[in-house]
């Protein structure tokens, strides 16, 4: 099967390149045969199959890695991409090989490669000012930044949050909430946004010293993750290789449920776990030497191998928060946008007093906090500021993704889609037991994930098959597919799995 | 003067737009008299002088801020711009003033509004791919990434320099660099690469303690600023109001020297003073209970107050840290790319031995940190990692702007410009003394500021003549113009300010 994507040039008559006109267009050509053969894609163009020509990587690819190893660590590649040439659901390299992907860049494809209504996104006049024209938001905005706002991030705010504040990705969106967490509480214990701040904190704050710099605390869970750089890295908690030899904060760690599965076989046991995990959380948060301003959660815990709890822990969580006075952060970064077979993965916990501030990147290809209440914006300005404060481009193409989401009815679809593959691999796991374990993520769309024993060696071989997949914790395999992977993609995927649990 | 600036949508014959060809096109008209009057631009379409026909904001403006006000912090507002209509070193608002712009976007616009030559790589394929195709640089690399670090962001590479790790703005590059440092520093206490780390060190990282997480530090310097995530606001200095309520590391703190001016006849005295704080420096390194691993440093202190050392200064800084086997971190996120009559501007220091990292942003428009040692490649993956690591279509714009730059050899231009502009405010100093304090930043092209006892009315009156510019630090006046600023700029901006001198 020919697959080709290339940049067409508005070839003229003469056959000189008209460079007025250059436009970047996906181009596929197909047998006839295998065209017809395959389910309706959403992107009609797209691959029927993964077609596997070379190892991965092959000679091509390993010529350009070389090249790239003399001034870039690629000891964390995986593999070398070509995305002129990568469509949809699936990925190429330069040796010709196409991969479904069912990791999409570590979760953070949402509409798939070279997405038509991404594409014009990236060719309009708004776009490309944004790109040469990089403002200082907080300082200088843009005439049409509330339009952008408002017709994108803001049109997908999570249920009673309805400001933003904008980041640059996972890391500074989780660390830019954790600030506006400390600032609330110590203007709460200040006595409201009124009082002045006193010469002690002024000067103690530029010594890195109480009471300027109070020793308040953020409290995460135990194989957390919310991101790397020193606040963040100071909550995250899945491995140890993310914080070996870097300072971190003297802040508190709540264990998160370790539940067993099939959950309906464990249904008690895990209840009581969740008790006990609730129990010690709150206790934390009234003992903790370092009083905790807020807690962050990830509704399932991704890199720390796909961990799940119930509704009904959530909401003890938030009810325990509220109780306490400490603000509920749920960091959404890699569960947003669709993917849970909701918009937002907490959007299944039906809660009734909303998450204080709500985290996003990854999937929104751009990244920041939601917050509703007043009090969460900081008494002065410039307390919570910097030069770029985010990306209009980024913002722009997140517009465009949640234009593509409601055109397509993407969450809905993937709710649908995650049921039927979650039940297919649930007849593997009869079928192998032993290759899919602690199979999880029931009625959470695509977002799904078992445990193998070899799992090092089943992602690897996966690649053989034509199928990118990841891995999360120690032993996870977890399913990330884009939100236009559909029924005939999930056959790719089962039918390569079953060839694996063979093989193993 | 008609100035528009306006996307030309290649209108046919017919009158129809033709939508395959869609291109984003500076148009300006201007009389011919009042072009031909003007000094020849690097952008030939620039306007000639800054035309004020509202007050600023005017009503257009207002409204875009009321509606923004509903969803964005708009309290550091300075001006509400039309990105579209700002062409060249003009920036222009929804109500038709057109403002010379000195302060760009916080010193990180490098080569102009809508600069043709951004505008063609913004509409190139590969920015497009880049853009909408956006992958996990870690993993997932493109094969053309190589080329473009290779083109691009290390053909600037600082001396000595010629690695890269990408970030995404100046905070997280610092903070990279910082934990470059820290891992650098822990390896050789440990005994080298090959030395596995401990049981006792992978389960106290997990705890946020030491062993694991080492009470080690940046050592930073007083009125520097560094940041506002949690690792760099530990070594940012400059204002209170940055650092209050948030919990910070027991990192310390060195004198910068404070400068009496005009340089010559201080010589002695400035001498004793930069001696007393290298001494100082030393001392900490010395001594501080939180080893230090690294001391950042901006070449000029520009957030704190435009505070300069003379390359002696920085010169023995090298030396200790050399000597103490600590790492120089230079931050050049404001000072970088051009605006000193250097590309870097730690090439005015003459120094043998380089820094081991240079840190930068702003004009770069992207972010990242540069170094030469090869161990400062952490010894294992996935130590120096996460999603993004950067944005390729961000570096593919660096890399279009270094073409410009030494298209229009823009460095040599903004060091004989910035030598007549400091001239000629020495002048106006002789003059109005007591609004042009402190005169600094000769040699270091544009980059130059003085002191105004009326500050914040010096800025806030220059708009209503046309002019956009900025402080920093209590009372400074700080020049950031682009690179494509020039004598006739220079002109407009200096009869400015010699009627504010006259006013205030």
């Amino acid at each position: 099967m020919a697959s080709v994507l290339r940049a067409s040039r508005g070839l003229r008559s003469t056959g000189r390149l008209a460079s007025s006109s250059i436009r970047y267009t996906a181009v596929r050509s197909f047998t006839a045969s295998s065209a017809c053969s395959a389910q309706s894609s959403f992107l009609p163009d797209e691959p029927v199959a993964p077609k596997v020509v070379t190892p991965i990587p092959g000679p091509k690819s390993q010529q350009h890695i070389a090249e790239l190893t003399k001034v870039f660590d690629t000891r964390s590649l995986n593999m070398l991409a070509n995305y002129q040439k990568s469509y949809g659901n699936y990925i190429s390299d330069p040796d010709g090989n196409v991969l479904l992907d069912v990791y999409a860049q570590i979760a953070s494809i949402p509409v798939g490669y070279n997405n038509p209504t991404l594409l014009e996104a990236a060719k309009s006049d708004q776009m490309i000012s944004s790109l040469i024209n990089r403002p200082a938001l907080g300082n200088f905005p843009s005439h049409d930044w509330a339009s952008i706002l408002e017709t994108g991030i803001l049109r997908v705010a999570p249920k009673g949050l309805n400001q933003v504040f904008t980041a640059m990705a996972g890391s500074d969106a989780n660390e830019t909430a954790y600030k506006a967490a400390f600032m609330w509480k110590k203007q709460q214990e200040r006595g409201g946004p009124d009082v002045e701040f006193t010469e002690q904190e002024l000067t103690s704050a530029m010594k890195n010293q109480k009471p300027g710099s109070p020793d308040m605390s953020i409290m995460s869970f135990k194989t957390g993750f919310h991101g790397r750089l020193f606040g963040s890295l100071s909550t995250t908690r899945s491995k140890p290789i993310h914080k070996l030899d870097i300072p971190a904060f003297d802040w508190p760690q709540a264990p998160f449920p370790n539940l067993k599965y099939p959950l309906e076989q464990h249904a008690e046991e895990n209840a009581a776990e969740e008790k006990r995990c609730l129990e010690e959380a709150e206790n934390i948060i009234k003992t903790y030497h370092n009083p905790v301003a807020a807690v962050v959660v990830e509704p399932i815990q991704s890199e720390g191998g796909d961990n799940h709890a119930s509704p009904a822990f959530f909401r003890g969580l938030r009810e325990i928060t509220r109780r306490h006075n400490v603000l509920l952060i749920v960091d959404e970064v890699q569960t947003g946008v669709g993917a849970t077979g909701k918009f937002w993965a907490h959007d299944h916990w039906n809660l009734q007093d909303p998450p204080d501030i709500v985290t996003f990147s990854k999937k929104a290809q751009t990244a920041g906090y939601y917050f509703g209440n007043p009090a969460l914006r900081p008494n002065k300005p410039y307390r919570q500021f910097n030069t770029w404060m985010g990306d209009p481009a980024r913002a722009i193409l997140f517009r465009a993704i949640i234009n593509e989401i409601e055109r397509l009815n993407l969450v809905e679809h993937t709710a649908k889609t995650g049921d039927y593959l979650f039940g297919e691999i649930e007849k593997l796991a009869k079928k192998y037991p032993e290759q899919f374990q602690n199979l999880r993520g029931k009625g959470q769309g695509t977002f799904i994930a078992f445990d193998n024993p070899k799992r090092d060696e089943f992602l690897a071989k996966a690649k053989t098959l034509g199928i990118n997949i990841g891995g999360s914790g120690a032993s996870a395999v977890r399913l990330r597919p884009m939100l236009i992977f559909q029924k005939h993609h999930a056959d790719i995927l089962l039918d390569a799995f079953e060839k694996l649990a063979k093989s193993l």
